[in-house]
This record gives structure tokens, C-alpha cells and sequence, in this order.
């Protein structure tokens, strides 16, 4: 196709354009010391954090510097009363919500209620001051609540040893903040990024699931209810203990529960009702409080939070336990914990970023969760962090800064120091009723479709997160589904692409075959693309599946003109190992014998680079080297048809072994 | 550059080329099920081993199916005196190499001397039948030896719990075996890829400096040496026990040394005296028996073989134990010197077949190992593969067919059964030489230096494998340096490269802009090639990288025409998961939101798939789709000048949050 077009041309740009072939050239020379820097400076600060110091005066510096670190600063200085209100209602509006979800929360993990209130105090105040999100609201949250409680519950009771168990969460919650500050303060934040959106996905709609059938204990009454969190165990106790079902908590916990459902979908429904499905939990808390206030003494069969203890966050330094028998438990607990709260909070500050436009550094907002544990584990507080569903509700609700927090956080204080004695008649049933509300938003089962649609072994990992979660243990349905998600990845590269060329017809473009059913064939080449980068787990894999190729295009072809040039196109190979530049060299000796030459087109840099290296040791030799197919065939094709079909003095050589090979 | 391009050519199908844009189609449409199926093809059938077989009668496929089993039917047919003649000489010499190596590598593996000959019997039997390599030559090898002789030892004496040991050894060898031949019914064949060159390289390299090291023993006649590997303890036991120093063993085992090494010099200068290295080591082992006899009573400081069993191998099937507290010991042995022994008998198989221009199917060798092992763990054989040094001799030798190893066998059983008195006053020393001078060609400083040369990391990964064996164990070092591979790969996918592209003067050719000097920017562009697949683990970085990007082109653009279209050559990206196709979507946004469009070039096959269903759920648009750059910036030049800065409607939609975003 090629040398017609070219016939066809007059104008003398043109025709130089087809005859002038590029070189290709090896890129500028970089010494071991600055390659290590850039891929050092690429590896861990692709954001490129001190661009904005560049130029600038010193005093600009340092206040530029005090800005990075405490993101209040920046914002703090033009506050003003429009703000505020807009704050101050979203703040209320968050505020009512946090208590009840902070209540049921920590007896999900398996904690005394007001440690749910205390961490809806402390960390908010902390977060204000450095975090870099507009929108986040901070406090205690499903998953990592239900992790905490299910990690510990695994080797300490929180019934028979509760004092070493709150212990113990407070220690997790240290680690988990050491931790996520150490990946802020080390940028090592793409850590996270191992948890996949479909393993996400799979993760949170089995432990809503789990989350739920917990809830059963307080829904149905009973009293008798399994450690474990497998749906088998959990239905087991559910079905060997009818006898200890009780009607009256049940329906409370049904009709609060369906009240719950209503409001959260009319806020659904209409956006700009948000305050209804905000404030119902409240609601159900007040209401439910007064019913069984004045029923009391009639039905004990309903069970309440009972005495809560008044005032604010004692200071909890004493209680961390950095020794003992426990310690790999609560490093464990800790890492997995901040892991997942990491996940969520950096996911949520980006989600509302994106939405009002403006930009949230990961790895000071690690910082920012991080430091926040950390002083929250001081201060009887479990791990927090910025929660899906109160921060959809602080952004509906107009927050503008940080400052709701801050409004938050003073009101959570009113009342630990007020009106802790108005929960003490408060039924367990409406808090399960809400823990379910809330975790049955994380099920999206949308996503879920659209990702089999798009991927299908993306959603096989989904599928073996949600079961994983389900049947096993929410540690394990992860760490399956990560496994499962590097694995693919490993053997995408194991078992790279490649595929065969052909051009366009009337254009110089070569595209693949099997895609563009318009391109064709160039006789006597035989043009692939690979299209992964070549190393040692790929190597054997590509030298047979090119030696495929090969014999494949040597028995289907029907012109008498024998295969000359193999064309590899290496715009694809994005990097190579010293294994990687053995392939070549083995491909040209089995070329050769073959009577073939081989040809790479428009390799990188890196690869350029390293063909040179091996180039010196005599090890690959690099005479053949275009910039793009076209030139390659253009500049080849010339001396097609010349070539006898074998020389007499490879045959010569091969000679010596075949002897054997005729049998 | 584009434009002035088009405007100076004259011709008309030259014009239409430059106007016609080609469209970005779909791939021809596959079920979910002909997906798989052809993944699954491609992964574990790359060389389509069934090709043969296809438009072939029947009974010609049963002769081509039992030639697949059973290789010795290829060549046997055909075999003739001339070729015997070849393969009696090259058997005879290997015998007589491999007779001393067993001895030695039998001790190496704290066996008795006699299973080191046993081991040099069955197995080439059964390799000659099932073994596809002409040249290799098969018995116990060093690596294999000093390994499975030092996880043993871990946990069980060899001096004193002696008969369990071997048990331990056979059970070991019958693990390896089922293993290997796992791998290559399973066509698993992929996992000693694992072990990359520099891995190899190092790993081996540290081996040979233990084997050596160990061999301090009996060439300083030292009696209470350590049981351990490492360097330090060695070296301990070396320098406490030099009252333990016999000067005869010394002088003895120097001299032999240095003949040895001599002798193997003068085979690496002149390959055609192959048979001097060859020779020597039988030729020492006699001259010292002899040496040991004639002066024996008199020096009882030089440590002697003593009395050695006549006869074939005795059967051992009842001595493997597949239960007891010691199955995950020999599980783990037999998987890790499976492993071993399989990478050295693929690579040697591969390395001639080569040079020969024959083809070894790695899944079908490793059934042959596989098998080889099992049958040799029921026969008082242990691991057992194709030996490098041995190799090369049998090829130098002039070996055509896999014949060699039945003449080695033969010569090996007339031993057991009538030469073994012999061996009675050999003494150990001269072991010691003989595996001193076969380890250290294992040491490849050259090949080392090659890759310090073209790959810094990979000369990492070598020093990494070379100091965790020396100073550590075996297992460590190979662990250590297979994560540390895998850990570059997974960064790679994490830190993918992406470059600014330009066109390179009168072409329509773009790219690199760092690499290739000439190359331009063309105005309200910005070019990007990504070169990485694109998935969960970049994502994160790949968007805040693409960012940079933008805002660096903003920041030093000197032109007022302002940027209007992000170009992403994605020829490089070779696939994309669910949360790739969530990268385009938030760019998009981005993008808008700069007043600019977001336009993607080359799609592959499977990345316009996913976007064309992700298009279909309103998730991503794919207006702006191009087959090359150079079309892209040609279709969109057009329309460059006369877009207003910022389109007021956007303007309008932003304000609403801006609010907060300028103080």
C-alpha cells in the first residue's frame, strides 16, 4: 500500500516527508544521581507541593509554609458573618445528627455510648484547625466502628473484660493515627489506592449487611446473641433464640425504623428536604426516649441505654497500652482501622472538592486525620473520621468552612456537659434502627451494575469482597479482594497483548488487524505491536506468543514473497529490564534463522536507553530503528524483493545442528 | 506545525488524508463467554501446543499424540550408528564427571555419598524417555543439593537422626516432583519466571560462595564444624577450630584445588580440551584414592569415604512419609527445590535448544522433571534436573540425542554394582575441591556488571538476592529478592510515565518533547502520551500528575491564545479497569472547569470498549475521539481562534462556589 501513495504525490514536501527517515535518538543524557531524583521526586511528590515557594519573598514563604500546615490559616482571615450562618445552620444541622449516630456507633464497636459522643468532640476541634476539606464532617463511622469492635472482639471480651477492652480501641485508635500520619508525612498515600473502587464497593455493601444483622439483637430483643459477625453464625442465634424474642421491641424497632427508611427517602427524592431525613434520627431518639420514659416500669422487656456519665472527655493518656500480649493486636487493629478510615475520609473530602471546585491535598489531609486520632486517643476518643453521610448532609446544609465543625463539636460539648440524663431512658432498638438507615446507603447497587458492564472481573472482585465480608471476616473479604485485584494486574503483565498491524488503506496509518477490519497486510513484513512493558515475568511469554505469530503468518501466507522483516512497535512498552533486552536478542537470533530481520520502531526513552547500554557490551545490536512504522516500511520495502531467499551463508552455519532436527 | 503542513501541498489525495478524519470504531463485538475463552487461551496456551494436530487423519494425530508424551519417539526411529557413536563418547564423559559430582553433591546435601550415584542412575532412565532437550545431562545439581540439605537440616540432625533425614530427603524429592509436574500439566509453567535474570544471578552467585564456603570443612580437616550456612557462622566455626587444622588435609586439598581450577582454565580458553575439565575431576578422585591407600595408617588426620554399598538402587517407596509433624517441612522443601531445580533445567534445556536452533516446550519439560523426581523419590533418588556444567560438556562432547544419558546410566549402574570398594580410601577433601571448582562457575561477574550497566534497580534486586543468601539463608534471599521485583513492577503501574508530546518539523510525526529536541509545541494544545495501563492503584496519581501538567503549561505559556484541548495519546495504555474509566470522567470535569476539552487519541481495542459501555450509562462522553494526533490537531485547529475565552454560561454555573475559593 505504502510506496503507491508515494508515487502518487508531486509536491516535494510531501515526498521528502516519505523518504526522509528519522533517526531515532537516544534521549539526553542524565547521570545514575539525577535519574535517581526525578524518579525519587516523581515516586512521592507528583503533586509538586513547593511550586507555589518558587519566586516567592521569605516572609512569603513562611506564611505560605504556616498555610500548608494549617490550612485555618488561609481561610480564617477573611471569615465573615455571611459564612458563619451558613456555617452555624449546617453545623446544627450535623450536630443533630452526630449524637445519635454517635451513640449507636460506638456500641457497634462494642464501646460504652459516650466514648461515640466524646469522639464527636475532640477530633472535629482538631480537624478544623488542619484539615484542607470545606465540607468533611468528622466523627465516628460505621465501618471502621464495626472493624475496631469485631478486630478486638476477636481475642478480648467487651463484656467480661470492657475495661481492657476500651483500653485496647484506644490504643488501636494511637496506631491508627501514627499510622495514617506516617503515610501523610512519608507521601506514601497511594497506599490507599490498593483499595479499588470495586473492591470498595463490594467491602461496604457486605459490612452494611453484616452492620445490619447485628442490629437484630436490639431489633428482635434478644439477649443471647452471638461474638461472631458471619451471617451464618449471626442467623443461627437469630433462629435457636424465638423464645427470647420480644414484640414490644419489635414494634418500636419496626415502626422507628420505618420512619427512618421514610425520611431518608424523601430527602432522596427532594434534595432541598435534606433536613428531614437529617434531623429524624433525633426525632426518633426524643420520641422513642419519652415513650419508654412513660411506660416505664410496665414493659421491662424493652432495653435502654440507662446511666450515662456527665461532662466532658477525660483525658484517656494512661490508658494506651504500648506492651503486653496485645500490642500485635492493636498495631493490627490500628493499621486496618486507618486504612479504611483513610479510604473513606479522603474519598469523601475528594468527592465534595470536585463538586465545589476546589483541591484537597491527600497527603495533608492523612496528616490532618492522622494527628487528629492521635490526640483524640488522649482524649477518650475512638478512630474517627470525615464521614460519608454527615458530610453529604453538611454540604446539602451549606457549609462553607471548617467552621461547621467547630459549631458541631460545641454542641456535641452542650450536651456532654447538660443533658447526658435525657438519654438514660433512650431503647437500644432506635439506635439499631438508625445504625441500619445509615448503613444501608452504603449498598449501591447502580455501581455495582455498571461495573459488570463495564469490567467483568472487576465485579468478580466485588463479588469476593461482598462474600468475602459476609461469610468470613471483614479483614479477610479485603484482603482476598486486594489479592485478587494485584493478581490481575501481575497477570496482565505476565500475559501482555500484542497484535498485529496492518495499514489503512490511502493513509500511513498501521493499526491493529483484528479492530480496523479496513487495514491490510503488508507483504513481507510482518508488523506487531506489544503492548506492555517487557520484563522478566513477560519475556518467555512473548518469545513464544511473537515465534506464534510468526508461524502462524508463515502458514496462512499466499504470496510468494517469504517473511523478511518482523516490525515490532514499541510505542507501547513503557519500560524494560535487563531481562526485557535479552528478548531481543534472542528474537534475532531465531530471526535470523528463519531468514528474517528484526525491526523496532519508536521505542522510549528508557527503552532507547537501555538497547544502547547492551548495544556497547555487543549484546543487542541497533541498527534497525525507525521513528514510525510508515518510515520503517517505506525505508525497508526498497530492498524487498532483492534478497534471495535464504543465504548460502546462514545455511552454512545451521548446517553443523540440523542433523537431528530433520528427523 | 499542522496547519502551514497542509496549506503547502498541492495534491489532492495528500489534502484528503490531512482532512479526512478516520473514524475510532469498536471492536468487533465478542460474548462474554468468547472473552473468556480466548484469555483464557492466551494465557495458558500461548504456544497453542494443538496446532499441530488440526486438518491432520486420525491415526497420524495418535502417532503426533504419543510423540507429545513421549519424545524418545521423534528421534528413536531414526536413530542410527552414526549418531550412537556421538552420544557413547559425550555419555562416557559426562560419567565420568558425574560419578565424582554425585559423591560430592550428595554430601553437599548431608546425604550418604551412595544416594548421590543412585540419583545418577534412575533418573536419566526416565528422562531419556520423556525429556524433549538433546543435551541435557541429568543428576543432582549444587543448588538443589545445598538447598534442600539445608531446610532439612533446620529441623532434623543429619548426624544423628541419619535415617529419618534421607526419608525426609526422598519425601522431599517426591513433593518437588508433583510440583514440577503440576506446574507443567496446569501449564502453570509462568511461576519460574518469577526468578528474573538478576535474581538468578545474584541468588547463585551467594549459593556458590556458601557451597564454598562449607567446603572449609573438609579442605581444613576441621571435625566440629556448624551445622548453619550463614557467612558469620562459618566463619566462627573456621578460625575457633584451628587446633582442629590438619596441615596433610590442607596440602592435599590445595593441591587438587589448584589441578582442578587449572584444569577447568584450560577448557574456558581452549573449548575444544573440553575433556581436560571434564576429566580431572575423575582422574583426581583416583589419583588421591590411590594416594590415600598407599600411605594409609599412617596419616589418620585425612578424613576418608569409607565403606560404600554395592548394587543398583534399593526401592524406597516405603520410606516417604506423607503424614507426621514433618509434611509441611518437606512440602516446603520440595516446593522451593522444585522451583530451583526447574529454573536451572529449563534454562540449561532453553540456553542449547538455542544454539541448536531446536524448540523445548517448558510445560512439556517440566512433566519430565516433574515425573523424573517422582519416580526417583521411590527409587532412593533425590532432586534431581538438568545440570549446567554437566550440560555443557555433553553438548561440547558432541551429544545429538538424549542417548547420552541412557550410555551415563549404564556407566554409572556398572559402578554401583561392581566399582564401589574403590571409592572405599577416596577422601573428602578431594570432594571438597571437586565442588569447590563446579560452584564457581556459578559466579558471573561479567553478566553482574552488564546489568549494573543497562539497570540500576536490577543490580539492586542481584545485590539483594547475593547478601540475603550470604548472610541470611537461602529461602530469605530468594524471597527477598522476588518481592523486591514484584515491588518494582506494582511501582511502575503506580508511577506510570506520562510525556508532553510535540511534532516534530515537517512531519505529522509527535513526540516526546524532553527526548526529541526538534520537536514543537503546537499552540492551544496540550499533548500527553500516558504510558501505563490504567487502573485503581494511578488513578490517584495519574490525575493530580495530568494536572500538574496543566497548570506548568499555564503557568510558562508565553502565547495569548489560551489552552483548549488536553490531547491524551493513549497507544500505550493497554488496558483500563472500572476506575480508569472514572479517571476520564473527573478530567472531563476538571477540564470544564479551565474552559477546556478533554480529547483522547488511539484508543485500544479494549479501552473503547469500556468507554463506549461507560458512554452508554451517560458516564463519559466519547465525542472526541481521533485515530492520531495529528488528525486530532488538524480537526481541532479550526475552531481553535474563534472559542471567546470562558463561555459566560460556565462562568455563571462556578460562581456559586467561588465564594470561598479566592480568599
Amino acid at each position: 500500500m505504502e510506496p503507491s501513495t508515494s508515487s502518487n504525490v508531486t509536491d516535494s514536501e510531501f515526498v521528502e516527508i516519505q523518504l526522509d527517515v528519522h533517526e531515532v535518538v537516544p534521549p539526553p543524557h542524565m547521570s545514575t544521581v539525577q535519574k535517581v531524583r526525578t524518579k525519587f521526586k516523581e515516586t512521592f511528590f507528583p503533586d509538586d507541593p513547593m511550586r507555589q515557594f518558587k519566586g516567592q519573598p521569605c516572609n512569603r514563604k513562611l506564611i505560605l509554609g504556616a498555610q500548608y500546615f494549617f490550612p485555618i490559616l488561609q481561610w480564617l482571615p477573611n471569615y465573615n458573618f455571611k459564612l458563619l450562618k451558613a456555617d452555624l445552620i449546617s453545623g446544627l444541622t450535623i450536630a443533630s445528627l452526630a449524637i445519635p449516630q454517635g451513640i449507636s456507633y460506638a456500641k457497634l464497636a462494642s464501646l460504652p455510648p459516650i466514648i461515640g459522643l466524646y469522639s464527636s468532640f475532640v477530633p472535629p476541634l482538631v480537624y478544623v484547625v488542619l484539615g484542607s476539606s470545606r465540607d468533611l464532617a468528622v466523627g465516628p463511622v460505621s465501618i471502621a466502628s464495626l472493624v475496631l469492635g469485631s478486630m478486638l472482639a476477636e481475642e478480648v471480651s467487651p463484656t467480661t473484660e470492657s475495661g481492657l477492652f476500651v483500653q485496647l480501641a484506644f490504643t488501636s485508635t494511637c496506631f491508627a493515627g501514627i499510622f495514617q500520619a506516617a503515610l501523610g508525612i512519608l507521601r506514601l498515600g497511594f497506599i490507599i489506592d490498593f483499595l479499588s473502587k470495586a473492591t470498595l464497593i463490594g467491602f461496604m455493601a457486605g459490612a452494611a449487611i453484616i452492620v445490619s444483622l447485628q442490629q437484630l439483637k436490639s431489633l428482635l430483643g434478644i439477649t443471647h446473641f452471638t461474638k461472631e459477625m458471619g451471617i451464618i453464625p449471626v442467623m443461627h442465634s437469630v433462629f435457636h433464640h424465638t423464645d427470647e424474642w420480644s414484640w414490644e421491641t419489635i414494634v418500636m424497632g419496626i415502626s422507628f425504623l420505618v420512619i427512618l427508611l421514610l425520611a431518608r427517602q424523601i430527602s432522596i427524592w427532594k434534595p432541598q428536604l435534606f433536613w428531614v431525613s437529617a434531623g429524624a434520627p433525633l426525632a426518633c431518639v426524643i420520641i422513642s426516649t419519652i415513650i419508654t420514659f412513660v411506660i416505664k416500669g410496665q414493659l421491662h422487656d424493652i432495653s435502654i441505654i440507662g446511666k450515662l456519665q456527665q461532662g466532658i472527655n477525660p483525658a484517656s493518656v494512661n490508658m494506651l497500652l504500648f506492651h503486653g500480649k496485645y500490642l500485635g493486636l492493636t498495631i493490627k487493629t490500628g493499621i486496618i482501622t486507618g486504612v479504611l478510615s483513610l479510604t473513606e475520609g479522603i474519598a469523601v473530602g475528594r468527592t465534595f472538592a470536585a463538586i465545589r471546585n476546589y483541591k484537597v491535598d491527600g497527603n495533608k489531609e492523612m496528616m490532618a486525620i492522622g494527628f487528629m486520632n492521635v490526640v483524640g486517643s488522649t482524649t477518650s476518643c475512638y478512630v474517627t473520621t470525615g464521614s460519608f453521610s454527615r458530610s453529604a448532609v453538611n454540604h446539602n446544609a451549606g457549609a462553607k468552612t471548617a467552621m461547621s465543625n467547630l459549631v458541631m463539636s460545641v454542641t456535641v460539648m452542650v450536651t456532654l456537659l447538660l443533658l447526658m440524663p435525657l438519654f438514660h431512658y433512650t431503647p437500644n432498638v432506635v439506635l439499631g434502627a438508625i445504625i441500619i438507615t445509615a448503613v444501608i446507603g452504603l449498598i449501591d447497587i447502580s455501581a455495582a451494575y455498571l461495573i459488570w458492564k463495564i469490567d467483568k472481573f472487576d465485579f468478580l472482585v466485588l463479588l469476593v469482597a461482598f462474600f468475602g465480608v459476609i461469610f468470613f471476616s471483614v479483614q479477610y473479604g479485603l484482603a482476598l479482594a486486594v489479592g485478587l485485584s494485584i493478581f490481575r494486574i501481575l497477570l496482565q503483565i505476565t500475559r501482555p497483548k500484542t497484535a498485529m498491524l496492518g495499514n489503512i488503506p490511502t493513509t500511513n496509518i498501521y493499526r491493529n488487524l483484528h479492530h480496523y477490519k479496513e487495514a491490510t497486510r503488508v507483504p513481507g513484513f510482518l508488523i506487531l505491536s506489544i503492548e506492555a512493558p517487557i520484563n522478566f515475568i513477560n519475556i518467555t511469554y512473548l518469545h513464544e506468543r511473537i515465534l506464534r505469530w510468526i508461524e502462524e503468518e508463515e502458514d496462512t501466507r499466499t504470496e510468494n514473497l517469504r517473511l523478511q522483516y518482523v516490525i515490532l512497535e514499541m510505542s507501547a512498552v513503557s519500560s524494560i529490564d535487563t531481562s526485557g533486552v535479552s528478548l531481543f536478542k534472542e528474537l534475532e537470533v531465531t530471526l535470523k534463522m528463519k531468514g528474517a530481520e528484526l525491526v523496532l520502531v519508536n521505542p522510549l526513552a528508557e527503552v532507547i536507553e537501555k538497547l544502547k547500554k547492551a548495544d556497547e557490551a555487543n549484546d543487542v545490536r541497533t541498527d534497525y530503528l525507525f521513528l514510525t512504522v510508515e518510515e520503517a516500511v517505506a525505508a525497508l520495502s526498497s530492498g524487498l524483493k532483492s534478497q534471495p531467499p535464504s543465504t548460502e551463508e546462514e545455511e552454512e552455519e545451521e548446517e553443523k545442528h540440523t542433523l537431528v532436527t530433520e528427523c
